[in-house]
């Protein structure tokens, strides 16, 4: 088992120093990625990533050099060839190298493209007992459902979270409850499942849309799309993230409160194991 | 004459590929960022840039490796060594290399440095005669008085401008004019000339500050920092861009219509030429 690094074209060492100065994605965070969980050998759910990296790429006006079949194959010889079967695969997509210009011009660029597999190292199963979650205000740009890297937000609360020994953050815009800072935030009360539209607001996470549109009514839960206020979610029975790597993550503390009872609640447990069906089942 | 670039300690060649693929300016645009004008073979206003980088690396929580003398001494030696004198210094700052993961340990990590001197080639005394500017929605995040490498929004506006052969975007945050897309902007009103206040929505621009500090009092030009509506922009006697390459940049058009008469205004180019005369007698 080993980790596979891929760039424009061919194979590389691990943070080998391959990138242009003058690549976009350097000085302007001008590109899209996307991560992919790899599971049983298999890649969970790649056509939903790739149905997302191609919408980013047309907002982004990034043209398309690399069609779908030799994408998904391209992701399955990096599963075979690095012999990793629990882990999660990488892929980056920057505008290209040119010197640095704010204003692209689209017929000059060739896109750059980044792809790597690593293994997933921590016990992931640990996260079922819960875990905990800061508040912070959404103060990210208006259109954070394009998949791109300006990121900067995401890792300044993050960082905030994770030197509070939470989880992550639970972000929200005004007074209304977005997602996490690295993930999608549902709640629970009385029975039906909350989570905001996806609008410009949220990035449309593919576990997210697991859980709304197969686990969920698969179980029998209702789910409503809304914009939830914070007293809504501070005073939720049940409160959870998804994310691609963890799945549906319990969360039983915010802010030093106890969500609930301050154990992982039964709706939550229901569509996490419904959720781990799904993953050991495999989705195309 | 030759350009040169820098980064991390040596001199490698422009567009060098240098950077590795878990740099974390790569792969979150995590990273600050300064353009110095050099003029006569002197930067102009250095101290004012490097007091807004080290402002800006405070607020992104990186750590400053080099201090200010030598900083200095470096982009001297840079003019040097290049033999250009009418260019400009682009200076990069990223958080540093390790395997991506949100949340980063400062104590690990090592900023990432890069420097490159290029000369300018457009004729810029031909933005004297005015420029065309189209008006967009403000849609960036809360914090875009931090100068970091998440230019996305800025890149997208000016893209459009310049397809539409203006020289930038003027945005607008719901009715209210912050900056352009690569600069600040300002309106002249019965005399009075007016620009939105420096808080966490603009950039506050080396030579906007210039304007508002020195140029616009040395003239008997009244300075008002406010939000003006569309409407008052759309209605301005004269109107004018300011960033670091060009300087004073007169707009007669917006969005297809004369802004005032047609021609650069006569504050404007008082402005203009009080602006020019500060970059000609050089500034530390």
């Amino acid at each position: 088992m080993k980790e596979l690094t891929y760039f424009n074209g061919e194979f590389v060492e691990p943070g080998e120093k391959c990138v242009s100065i003058d690549d976009r994605g350097y000085c302007f965070g001008d590109g899209v990625y996307e991560v992919t969980r790899v599971y049983n050998g298999r890649c969970f759910a790649f056509s939903y990533h790739q149905d997302r990296l191609y919408r980013s790429m047309r907002e982004m006006d990034i043209p398309v050099k690399m069609p779908p079949d030799d994408l998904q194959e391209l992701h399955e010889i990096m599963i075979e060839q690095s012999g990793i079967t629990d882990g999660y695969i990488y892929l980056q997509i920057t505008r290209g190298v040119s010197p640095r210009h704010h204003a692209y011009d689209r017929s000059k660029l060739e896109p750059t493209m980044l792809m790597y597999i690593r293994p997933i190292e921590e016990d992931l199963s640990k996260l079922a007992a819960g875990v905990k979650a800061i508040s912070l205000p959404d103060e990210r740009w208006l259109h954070v459902d394009i998949k791109t890297l300006n990121l900067i937000p995401n890792i300044l609360a993050q960082t905030k979270a994770e030197k509070k020994f939470a989880y992550s953050a639970i972000l929200f815009r005004d007074d209304v409850c977005t997602e996490g800072a690295t993930s999608n935030v549902f709640a629970v009360k009385d029975g039906i499942l909350y989570t905001h539209p996806a609008n410009n607001l949220i990035l449309k996470g593919i576990t997210r849309q697991m859980i709304v549109t197969k686990v969920a009514p698969s179980l029998g839960v209702t789910v409503i799309e809304k914009a939830c206020s914070r007293e809504f979610i501070e005073n939720a029975d049940e409160l959870f993230f998804t994310d691609t790597i963890g799945g549906v993550i319990p969360i039983t503390k915010l802010d030093r409160k106890p969500v609930g009872n301050g154990e992982p609640g039964p709706v939550t447990m229901r569509l996490r194991d419904g959720y781990e069906k799904l993953l050991h089942e495999g989705m195309a």
